[in-house]
């Protein structure tokens, strides 16, 4: 890794930890979406923006945006974006790094004198992370245009519906339309890896080719609720058994298919429960989530149409049975634009750092922006790719590489793009 | 089936299900242990109790018994006994049809001018269900002297400790001495099978020669939390994919043991836990627990013996291990009375009525009896093995066989025990 990068180490380290340490106190590191600490999340990030010589607006998305204007009158704008609005009991990178980091490329252009014939802005996104409304990427969503009506009224817990929470963030539905963004010439991320693979292949940058497709399917195992003391092995349906037989099958298949040269795939049971679930009752019902993420989506289809009797099989002399096999939902790949990460690998080399080029099996604010203009991202390294929890840790020196690399793209961009 | 029991068919079947209808309205059928409708099922007990010409008495526990005095000064007591409470949303037969034909047995001696030398006794004996106090058996536990200050002490939601409780029943828990019983001649038990055997051989009775031992086993499986999207399929270490290894190896070596030939044996995974159960995250952890029950001790220590090496190895390959393994319960094996036995066996053949000798996998109030008396349990069949739940079901004719080898073993005892 190169020593003298064109970025402020230092002051982009301290914003972050500064922003960090701004925390629900009883459970670090929480900053939830449309909660008064994200609003104070908001205003220091607003701050650091205007530090930067950047001018500060909500969009009507509720949207937080940084700008600077570009020299050439109607070119259109190169922007950096994430988020700053967390999971419960995260960390203290994810999002947060990559809107500092596109505050620290401001600062540097400031710094440098660098003179843009582009517009830039960076984008602090509303409500990457799921939020108390069910729904994930709510800003960058509006961005696109794709925010829906019926999205706009679903309402949290307490009774607050979406579009209200939006306002009350500084946003304005009434006039979301004009959130929507046609102006945009390049859309860069940067964010942390939340896997283990850039650490183990000892790589400083992440060129993310796609983000992942992800089909989420609802699998209900029914067997039969009999007494535990009583029945005989023999003459049981036990659901769990059925279900265990899924689960193994389920890992075997997905650690194939990963292993054979169609990129990223990955194949997870993460929800899974029994009933009734006790000791005493031999269980009648399992229902279980699974979750698979493919780079090419038709691999991905390949998979869940060769599943159902995948499982079948699998459980054939279990006396159980599939009742329920259901997508829940099922997102398409998005793809970073070639010419773009030829930029970022450019860049990555003329710093000196070493990049490994893969897919995000997670979703980012960049599926939405790829909707509309060319975008791409790049991933920093996460020790041990432990993401999601307080341990989620990047190096100063490794945030610093990665939005050195955004500068350098930014400064390559303004010249290559019209 | 005989057509001719020396059994009021009808006035068992009428009391029985005058018993179920004292019920929760919302949720047949449910007779908790200490709440108002146990006390007034309590009551309509009783009062059948003393139809039967049984004087009535609840014993410092807080059982409920009826009793008819014996020509020879200082015999000891033949007892049939039972429970009329039940789980939530329960059946109408588990337990009370045991009450309620034992109060036939009584009404079908006064009715024949039977003249005993023992007392006899219908105990309905207190809270055989795990009850609001997580504690089954608590009547027979007391007349078996079992009853122990610290379960004494054990407070339900509300914060009532059992002692206060056992007292609010009719109990008088300072006395609790007086309750343990040491003139009991022989304990009898009818119960249904709450299991499939007698239907699927198409026996009339069970005769039921041990109550099975119960192990639990709280097994904790470990892995590690890792984004579901992001983290490679080989880098994982899914708990879920081992407990699923875990599940399926448990039921492929309960299903060998009870195949081999010593008696009941069944081992059952009921309650399954994972965490954090969320889509998009690796389960870390999942623990499960373990009910295995054995008709011979030796057989079910042979199981829990090699039960940790046999999951290690189906685990193995999972990247995860097994955190904890803590037996959480022990309960010893019941055996029956083989002299009672055979007395039930005869007075079976005696009314033209078929059996089958078995073990119950589930726990009953003999159990307790069992330690200080000679015991014996006889099944009736249970429809389609179906127990704890609104379509538990046994025929009138089937509870009325039942009674009626009460009867017949209950004249023989009175002759044959000193």
């Amino acid at each position: 890794m190169r020593a003298n990068l064109p970025i402020d180490e230092t002051g982009l380290w301290d914003d972050l930890m500064a922003l960090a340490a701004l925390t629900d106190a009883d459970r670090p590191w929480t900053r939830r979406a449309f909660s008064p600490m994200f609003l104070e999340g908001r205003a220091f990030v607003a701050e650091r923006m205007r530090d930067a010589g950047l001018a500060v607006r909500i969009d009507t998305a509720g949207n937080l945006i940084g700008r600077r204007e570009g020299r050439t009158e109607d070119a259109k704008t190169i922007v950096i974006g994430s988020h700053s609005d967390t999971v419960p009991d995260g960390g203290r990178f994810d999002g947060t790094a990559g809107v500092m980091a596109g505050i620290a490329v401001a600062r540097s252009l400031t710094r440098h004198g660098a003179k843009l014939d582009h517009a830039f802005e960076v984008i602090d996104c509303l409500a990457e992370e799921v939020s108390i409304f069910g729904l994930s990427c709510i800003g960058s969503r509006a961005i696109a245009g794709q925010l829906s009506e019926e999205q706009l009224t679903r309402s949290e817990p307490t009774g607050e519906i979406l579009a209200a929470a939006i306002d009350r963030m500084g946003g304005d539905v009434d006039e979301l339309d004009t959130a929507k963004r046609d102006d945009i010439a390049a859309y860069l991320e940067m964010h942390i890896e939340q896997g283990p693979v850039l650490q183990d292949e000892r790589r400083d940058i992440g060129i993310v080719t796609a983000i992942a497709g992800i089909t989420r399917i609802e699998i209900v195992i029914e067997g039969r609720a009999d007494h535990a003391g009583t029945t005989p092995m023999t003459l049981r349906q036990d659901a769990l058994v059925g279900a265990a037989a899924a689960v193994s099958v389920i890992a075997k298949d997905a650690r194939r298919r990963a292993a054979a040269g169609h990129g990223h795939f990955v194949a997870t049971v993460g929800e899974f429960r029994i009933e009734p679930n006790a000791a005493n009752v031999v269980p009648s019902r399992v229902t279980l989530l699974l979750d698979a993420r493919a780079e090419e989506r038709g691999f991905l289809q390949g998979f869940v149409e060769e599943l159902r009797p995948l499982l079948t099989r699998a459980m054939s002399g279990t006396a159980t049975r599939i009742s329920e096999f259901r997508i829940l939902s099922d997102a398409l790949p998005a793809l970073s634009d070639p010419r773009l990460l030829d930029v970022l690998e450019d860049a990555s080399g003329a710093l000196g750092l070493t990049t490994h080029w893969m897919a995000s099996g997670a979703g980012h604010d960049m599926a939405w922006f790829s909707r509309i203009a060319p975008s791409a991202m790049i991933f920093i390294p996460s020790k041990d790719g432990r993401s999601h929890t307080p341990d989620e840790w990047s190096e100063p020196g490794e945030i610093a590489a990665g939005a050195a690399v955004l500068y350098e793209a930014v400064l390559r961009l303004d010249k290559a793009l019209a």
